[in-house]
Formats: structure tokens, C-alpha cells, sequence
């Protein structure tokens, strides 16, 4: 049996139960590092918090181990019960589907624990989530890339006054245009799209495409470490946005729509006033 | 302090370490009633399972409780840890926006911890959350109430190859009419729309506005107590699904946009095959 478990947003205490009975079963567990593991008490050194709280070691699987090695992992997971560790839910933002597909067509069994992800965490700022458009995701823009594909769908959902998220570039593990050249495996460094960077070329693209989706004084709301103690939620228009630090990642965007009464009240307490940013969110909203 | 709890989807098994963490600590502990509770062990009897499980008794929160007495649950919550347990997460389908606008005002520290809901679950069944468009309600249709205001955005998700999720009415502690007439309160049966209701009443609608939204062949995926052990997923038409005894709730439907090839993939292990069943989930995908 094949278990794919959420481990929420925040750090080793967003497991649920029932995904920590899993965990506490299985043979063998894999945690995938597509996305930042900060918070989680990973490091390089080893992955301390969690394998002290689940009694067991982890073996890290990028995306390549996931890739390269998954009839591995699905073979060990037909003969014992083996766990894949997934921050968030296992079909939130980074999905698992592909995974599922080669069990299902192994034959091994599947059981999904889920928890919370981004998608449905950034509820939290009032915006309600059944009135936001289609999901966007922003790359990090090259010298010669430099892909506006978001700006039509943008566009689309503020015309039907829905809210936008966007979910940030990032990109761990990436080999370098070097190494490529050398036939030789090295990394980049992990990098994760900051808010600033996010906007900055959001105001590039709509300068360039001209269609007056949004502009600086577009109201959005700015996430960090959602889910997590420390996580900070701002909300202001993209000028004010692009002045503030929100610090370690992950970072999100809202792109405000059309709003309700009762989602301005919310909104309102994460507002910045003036030129004070005591009111910045510090996890206690 | 107030602490508002997700509980996730399925049982007590589904609250996070930090959820439980917080409950124990909490001096006084309200369960928000809105929705179904069958599958977390509470019935008219008792709370039992969860009661167990935290170690302290609970107090049933239906939606008059919380609208009329939510001022004197937040005056304790100035005094001491108070929590709200929610089925999903805080800031799912169903919305605690309110309480927590209340709480600040009257100066109340407020915490969240996030769950699974089915904002986000629903990507289990392959469909990726970022293609969804705008989520829609379908209320319970009466002689002379058939409001059709979702309609439009159906039509609207679709034309853009997005997926459209169809929240079911849920009518729970609704004061009879003759009851109302009467000035007594007495409250009819609960009743949660079944997805059979929800395509009868789509299709009616699709009659009624003839703007070629969906019809009979168009492709849905239908959820019956998402998350839960005994959870059913059945990926079909609006016509095969219409013929499904999907069980008792909580229903909820997805109407397919345009698919990719991987979610064509990941959806076809819950398409119904011919005449057979035998390939309707049962929990495990």
C-alpha cells in the first residue's frame, strides 16, 4: 500500500492523526522536496524533527529520486506499506496525479491523507474561496524568457470581479546552465519568488500587453509562510506591496476582485495604515 | 484566546497535531453544527467519539447558538482558551469570516488552524485545482423558489475549458413553516441534496435557459463523504451519474472542463464501465 500523506502548511504539527498513524506503520517513507522544507526542521545535516516525531528515519526525494526511481518506491510499496510525505495536501498546488497513475497501473493500492494546502489556506484573509477565478502561476522571467500566458487569465477573472491567486516560481534543484553544458550534475542554489519580484513583473507585462487589467493601485493581498507561526498576511495595492519585506519563503499573491461587505471587514485587519506597518500580521490574526 | 479548529473531512482521526494540542489546552470547547457531523461520532446522544479523544465535554453550536450567543463565547475567550471546532477548515465552503470579524472587534486574540476541506480535497479525483473556475452553490428548489443565478457562471467556467464545483444545499435546524406561522420554533428534518437533485435540477435549468451551458452527456465526476473510509468517487455523465445511489452525505459534483491528458488519466480510474460498478471507489483510489 502506497500511502500519500499531507503534511499541511506550517511545520511537524500540521500532520493529522490519521496521517501520523500511516507514517507510524510503514516500512519505508519518502518526503518530496519540491518545495521548501524550512519550517519543517529539514536541513542538510538531516531531517531531525520529523524523524524524531515519527520514530522512523526519511529518505528526501526531489523530483528527480520522484522521476527516476517511482517504479522503485511503487515496487517496495506493493510488497510492504511505504508513506510519501507531501507538503500541503497531495493534490493541492504541486500534484501527486502522476505518482497515482503508475501505482494504479502497478497495481498497487493508493490511500490519500489530506490536509491543508495553499489553495484552500489563503481563505484565511476573508476573501471566500468559491469567488476566486482560475488559479495562476508566476515564473521567474529570464533575459530571453519571459512568458505572460497569466495575463489573459488575470485579466478574464477581474472581469468577472473574481479574485486571482497566483502561486510563485520556485525552483529547487535546477541544474545549472554550466553544468549542463559539461555533461556534469550541479545545482543552482534554490531560489523562491519573492511578492516584490512577483509584482514587479506583473506591472512589466501589463506595461507591455496594454489591456489595463490592473495597475499599481490594484488592491492584492500578500502572503508568507502561510499556515505557519510566523506567516505574514498584507493586504495594500501593489505600489504598497512592493515596499514591504515579508521575508523567509513561501510567498503567494492575491489579486483582489470585486468585493463583499463582509470580506472588506476581514480584509480590513490586514491592512496597512499609513505608514505604520504595525498592523503587519504576525500569525495571530 | 479563540481558537478556530479545522477538523478536516472525514473523522475525529482527521484534527493535526497542533488542532489537538490547542483543543486540550482550551478551557471551554464549541463544535459548529452547520454541517454534517454523522461521520465524527456525534450524534443527539453525545459527542462521544471526539469527547474521548479530547478528554472534555463539548458544546453543539448550531447556527442560532453562534448568531445569538456569539458575544458571550467570545467574552470567555478574552478570559480564557476558548475553541471552535469546524468541519473542513476554518475558511472553507463554509465560512467562519464572522466570528472572527466579531472577535477582533471586541479585541479577542484569535488563532486558526488550517485542515483539509473540500475546496481542496477534491483534487483527488485528478482534476487540477488550478484549472477550477468560480465555485457555485445549487440550493434546494421549492414550488415557487428555483433560483438559477448559477447558471450563468457555469456557462461562464465552461466557456473558458475551466471546472465548475457544485457546493449541495445543506438545510440543517430550518424552522418549519407551520412553526414560524405558529410562533413556536420546531425545526424540520435536516435534508442534504443528493448529486441525483443536483443534475435533475441543473438539467431543468438548462431547459428552462436553453444557453447550451451542459447537457445529459456532459462529463461530471460525483463525491459522496469526500475524505472519509468509505468516500465514493464516480467520474461519468450528468445522465450515468444520475442513475447512482451515491449514499448517504455529504454529496458534492464537479462539472469537467477541458481536461489535460493527465487528468484524463487519473480520472478514468472512476469512470463507470459500461453496465458494471464494480469500478466505484470505496476509499481507496
Amino acid at each position: 500500500m502506497l500511502f500519500i500523506v499531507g503534511l499541511g502548511l506550517g511545520d511537524e504539527k500540521d500532520i493529522t492523526l490519521r496521517g501520523l498513524e500511516a507514517v507510524k506503520k510503514c516500512e519505508k517513507v519518502y518526503i518530496e522536496a519540491y518545495t521548501s522544507l524550512l519550517s519543517f526542521g529539514l536541513s542538510s545535516d538531516g531531517l531531525s524533527t520529523l524523524e524524531k516525531l515519527y520514530g522512523k528515519s526519511l529518505t528526501l526525494a526531489d523530483r528527480e529520486i520522484v522521476e527516476e526511481k517511482a517504479d522503485g518506491i511503487l515496487s517496495e510499496a506493493r510488497e510492504s506499506d511505504v508513506a510519501f510525505l507531501v507538503v500541503g495536501d497531495p493534490f493541492g498546488a504541486t500534484t501527486h496525479s502522476d505518482l497515482v497513475v503508475r501505482a494504479k497501473k502497478m497495481g498497487v493500492e493508493v490511500k490519500v491523507v489530506h490536509n491543508a494546502s495553499v489553495m484552500n489556506a489563503i481563505g484565511v484573509c476573508g476573501l471566500q474561496l468559491y469567488r476566486y477565478g482560475e488559479t495562476i502561476s508566476i515564473p521567474f522571467f529570464t533575459e530571453t524568457w519571459r512568458p505572460d500566458s497569466f495575463y489573459e487569465k488575470i485579466k478574464q477573472n477581474r472581469s468577472l470581479g473574481l479574485h486571482t491567486l497566483c502561486l510563485l516560481d520556485i525552483r529547487v534543484k535546477e541544474p545549472s546552465l554550466e553544468s549542463l553544458c559539461r555533461g556534469r550534475k550541479q545545482y543552482e542554489p534554490p531560489r523562491y519568488m519573492t511578492i516584490n519580484t512577483a509584482i514587479e513583473q506583473l506591472l512589466e507585462v501589463e506595461q507591455t500587453q496594454g489591456g489595463s487589467a490592473y495597475n499599481e493601485d490594484t488592491d492584492c493581498v500578500g502572503f508568507a509562510r502561510l499556515g505557519s507561526e510566523d506567516q505574514m498576511i498584507v493586504a495594500g495595492t501593489m505600489r504598497q506591496l512592493q515596499t514591504i519585506d515579508f521575508g523567509t519563503p513561501l510567498h503567494c499573491l492575491v489579486i483582489v476582485g470585486k468585493t463583499h461587505p463582509v470580506e472588506e471587514e476581514m480584509l480590513d485587519f490586514y491592512k496597512l495604515r499609513g505608514e505604520s506597518l504595525d498592523q503587519i500580521d504576525d500569525g495571530t490574526i
